[in-house]
């Protein structure tokens, strides 16, 4: 069998982010594109989109570009957009019912099939029609439905517990928003989430900015 | 003067995992590490590491490896994180209330010191000990408080017009929740957040987990 080419994980977190680009130019009627203007709109060089997308195969043709639908189709395939993913979310607090309430998930294929917290004062409310559960029913929830990713939204401490309960309830994807990276002995993807990541490259902009500008002054 | 290094998007999204590393390791009272050692803790290659460091000047020495607190404390520099950079949360929903109880970002150096919302029935309440104030008195505001970034967690179809007017304010940084690319036609600097790109990375791993347990059964 042939041996698959390893693709490297800053081509991974951007595939995401074609997919998005991609996304717009259908909804636009654009059904080709040069990667000289993918670039333009992507803000990445169209040397690093052709080595990218080579990655994959290399979906586009020379003096003709890449056709949008075709590239959309082929890196949803290898996201798995049309695998049908379910998640469930758990701890509806603010962030838990912030991301219940996203509907771009569903967009991309991922499907909210339920929420689970422990304060009696919100099981049985609603979001966008999913019943809040108690979280002791989830093993049961689990056995009668198929659950691909649980998304942890659940303070800090509780987090590690929580976390170890879902991956041996065979869930193999954890979305993790709590300021941790969260370490598993199980054969459990996880993905961390460090919102504050965004806001300290934010500050290196900012940073960089000033710098910029009180050169321009003195010069 | 001498022409400043440009660094590369991709390393300057590395910066924020470094400076939270160099973090942990600080608290766990770890003096010093060689390139493989925070290698093998970050799952990023050790010359990798040495590459991204040098760009900021190298802070390594052979056969010493790099000195932590230093190296945060240089890292930190880079990002601001000691520019008491301050933030408001434009948006009390869920998302902007789930931000506005986030500590992890005064940690980092980001201190929150407004939120505001339109909704009358919230107005007046308290975060941590900050009042959700009217977005009428929003000019007012940063007329008195040096204001470096304004979170934006408003619906999707208000975000361009509050955008809009927050850099007509002159607050230089916006940090955008909405699943949308904001672009301004001013001098600000705009992260977006795209939370759903989090959820495919993790839908691409699932997906190759997938394939190799397929392929290890059919061998």
């Amino acid at each position: 069998m042939a041996s698959e080419k390893k693709i490297s994980p800053a081509v991974i977190r951007r595939l995401p982010r074609y997919y998005r680009y991609l996304s717009d130019l259908l909804r636009m009627d654009i059904t080709r594109i040069s990667s000289k203007e993918l670039s333009a709109r992507m803000g990445i060089t169209a040397s690093q989109i052709r080595q990218d997308l080579n990655c994959f195969g290399g979906f586009g043709q020379q003096g003709y570009g890449y056709n949008v639908e075709y590239l959309y189709n082929e890196i949803g395939k290898i996201i798995g957009v049309n695998n049908g993913y379910t998640i469930i979310i758990i701890g509806a607090g603010n962030m838990g019912q912030a991301l219940a309430n996203y509907t771009n998930f569903e967009k991309r294929g991922f499907k909210l099939i339920g929420i689970f917290d422990i304060n009696p004062k919100i099981i049985g409310k609603k979001i966008r029609n999913i019943e809040i559960m108690h979280f002791d029913t989830i093993d049961e929830f689990v056995k009668n439905n198929k659950v691909d990713i649980a998304v942890i939204a659940v303070p800090h401490d509780q987090t590690p517990e929580i976390a170890d309960k879902v991956a041996r309830l065979g869930i193999k994807g954890i979305w993790n928003f709590s300021p941790m990276d969260l370490k598993l002995p199980y054969d459990v993807i996880i993905e961390n989430v460090h919102l504050s990541d965004g806001l300290m490259v934010l500050g290196y902009k900012l940073n960089e900015a000033r710098k910029k500008s009180a050169k321009n002054k003195q010069e």
